[in-house]
């Protein structure tokens, strides 16, 4: 064991205060974004910084702080979220929070007075409003669109109503005098696990680009319609995922990806020819130019494969987000220092969004990912090593260390 | 107008007295098999033919037949069905019972005391018990088995309660004394309006034979899975689809068709790749060489596309039902007198089943097809002209005095 009992079993005490909140019956949780559920993770969150003897405060979006006294002025940010989606799993979020608590308590113990702070954001998932990093948006972005307001969350109220509620701004001031940001979050993939590297150094946040594609056939009855007759929905559907597949192998290259993740088919009935089917497409990159390449390749293979098939084509774009780089220079010097722990590392780009995305619009940051088994997330089966925890928080102490040194 | 007004004004009258039965709120009918709504187009069935002067009786499965006289002995048997699927057509069934009424309308109007009768058999679409052909099945086998006794309909009652409470017989005599059963169908494809012709002599009804086939992939994030570490279920059953429509068209110059009507897709959702995915496959075909082959080749593709994207794959045959000739002879003599008539016609395999197909196992069956507007059917735009009706009849008619001359 690499790091001593003390260690491990305070980020299992900690991990196990957090348990039981959300329990669903699956065997997951469910920890709603502006839930009791979310406010009881936070509660914990302040009771265990405070345990520490640290300062607890929160700000008027409800993301909680738990700061060591040093960070008064400029500050170092550590941060994740409590939140989960419905039925997902304990390490999502937790971890990046358990190392916080760590490294605080670390540089408490080393009597180390380093300007850090530890943040709980807000309502990470999408799954209560449809929108993500909400509490890290409205404190970067000094607020958010009346749309934002107008969503309506799970219990059928609206973000604006709950906000009023619980007496929280949708205008917040911006977050200010954080110097750096640093989140540890699992991977929620098997690149880690498939090199067998204990640390991934995030280069970029890729940016989501959706799609919604119909595909209009002829449904008619499969018995009696000769197959050189046929306007098949389902065909050509079959050809444009094959093609999208094709598409993003073609731009992994670049680190980019294309996935086909819903498909609606219409009548869906065993003796009715496809008439119509709907497929959803979610493209991610950490390059523009080969989201854009990508994006002109799908339209370009639906409009060729439906028209070779007589079938109609529409692209509907549902959504975009830019690529987001992390800092150049911390990835560099978070590299050198997991090297100098004997850390195993590599580069690695992140497919799913983080709060840090939204971070990096006020500060330098940075993100650590470390492997989760079977990369299963999202999921009551997700599952992280408390040492894997303890390395993401060792390698930020150490680069806290050197930085204020 | 090739036919006479009054008769053209007669199938249109008996049409009428049908239309509003079931009519359903969409535009289409629903007269499920062995419903107070089959039983009201029975009952328009028998005045139609008393009103001829007709004898009318019944048999112990509820089936109607309207008698000449003629018939008392050896007959000819003219029939279809008077039941439809949940929101279907108008002219699915109905057609061939106006065809039968008309022949015997022209018969009695030229003093030919010809030995038919019209049929209308009960239930023959599945809809209502997952059975069907279940009104003629019953009286050409002699009865059904205890599974289909057991079946329960959309009300929730089983056909067992049901016959009970009608007073019909499970068990019933075997139908005797047809010389020959005549069924005239809308096509419910498009190859009479594709090749513009007004008749279509059926040389065999095909057999389905249907499969469910089972694709485990694996689920993961679809952001955070580089494209070479995935086993997309989805995919995998893209490259399946178009191997069975690649089979279906090496297929079809034995008149054989394949297609995948029913796609599940799990979790169908926009941020994981698909990790199970479950086709329903419907072959149909006149010959059991072909449906063989199909069956062989499609579980192979599967076999092959699944291991070299490590899936797992498994194939379930969930029906299978011979395909059935139509009589040689009798094709040969209707396309003679579809000669005679003028009225152009060409042989055609029905890919859908038909009352036929059991009559076929107690005497000499033909079928003849009539176009129906775009192929449409099961469907409240299905639309056949009258005129095709009296097409119909009019082969069968003259046929009828040929065979009793």
């Amino acid at each position: 064991m690499e790091y001593p009992l003390d260690d491990i079993l305070y980020v299992e005490m900690a991990f196990g205060r957090f348990y039981d909140i959300g329990a669903a019956d699956s065997g997951g949780v469910t920890r709603l974004g502006y839930t009791k559920e979310e406010d009881e993770m936070h509660a914990v969150f302040a009771e265990l910084g405070r345990e520490m003897g640290m300062e607890i405060h929160s700000d008027p979006v409800g993301n909680t702080f738990v700061s060591n006294g040093g960070g008064r002025g400029d500050h170092y940010l550590i941060g994740s979220h409590l939140d989960s989606v419905v039925d997902g799993g304990r390490y999502d979020g937790v971890a990046g929070i358990l190392a916080g608590l760590l490294t605080m308590r670390w540089a408490r113990r080393d009597g180390m007075n380093l300007p850090v702070r530890t943040v709980a954001f807000r309502c990470e998932e999408s799954s209560n409003f449809g929108v993500s990093t909400l509490g890290s948006s409205l404190v970067t972005k000094g607020g958010v669109g009346a749309d934002v307001a107008a969503r309506e969350g799970r219990d059928g109220r609206t973000l604006g109503e709950i906000f009023a509620e619980r007496g929280y701004s949708l205008k917040p001031d911006r977050i200010s005098g954080v110097r750096e940001y640093l989140e540890v979050h699992i991977e929620q993939g098997r690149v880690l696990e498939e090199y067998r590297q204990r640390i991934g150094i995030v280069t970029t946040i890729a940016g989501p680009r959706r799609f919604n594609l119909y595909i209009q056939g002829r449904a008619e009855h499969s018995g009696a319609t000769p197959m050189v007759m046929r306007s098949d929905a389902l065909c050509a559907a079959a050809e444009l995922i094959l093609e999208i597949e094709k598409i993003g192998m073609a731009e992994s290259v670049r680190h980019s990806v294309a996935t086909v993740g819903v498909i609606e088919n219409r009548p869906n009935a065993l003796n009715v020819i496809p008439g119509e089917v709907k497929l959803q497409v979610d493209t991610r990159g950490i390059e523009t130019a080969s989201l854009d390449e990508m994006e002109r390749r799908i339209k370009q293979a639906g409009k060729s494969i439906c028209g070779r098939r007589g079938a109609g084509f529409i692209k509907e774009k549902t959504g975009e987000t830019r690529p987001v780089a992390m800092d150049h220079k911390m990835q560099d010097k978070l590299a050198r220092v997991a090297h100098s722990l004997n850390i195993s590392h590599r580069r690695i780009t992140s497919g799913a969004g983080h709060d840090a995305m939204q971070l990096a619009e006020i500060c330098d940051a940075a993100m650590l990912f470390i492997p989760c088994r079977d990369g299963v997330s999202h999921n009551k089966k997700e599952f992280a090593h408390m040492e894997s925890i303890c390395d993401g928080a060792r390698v930020i102490y150490k680069y806290l260390q050197e930085e204020c040194a």
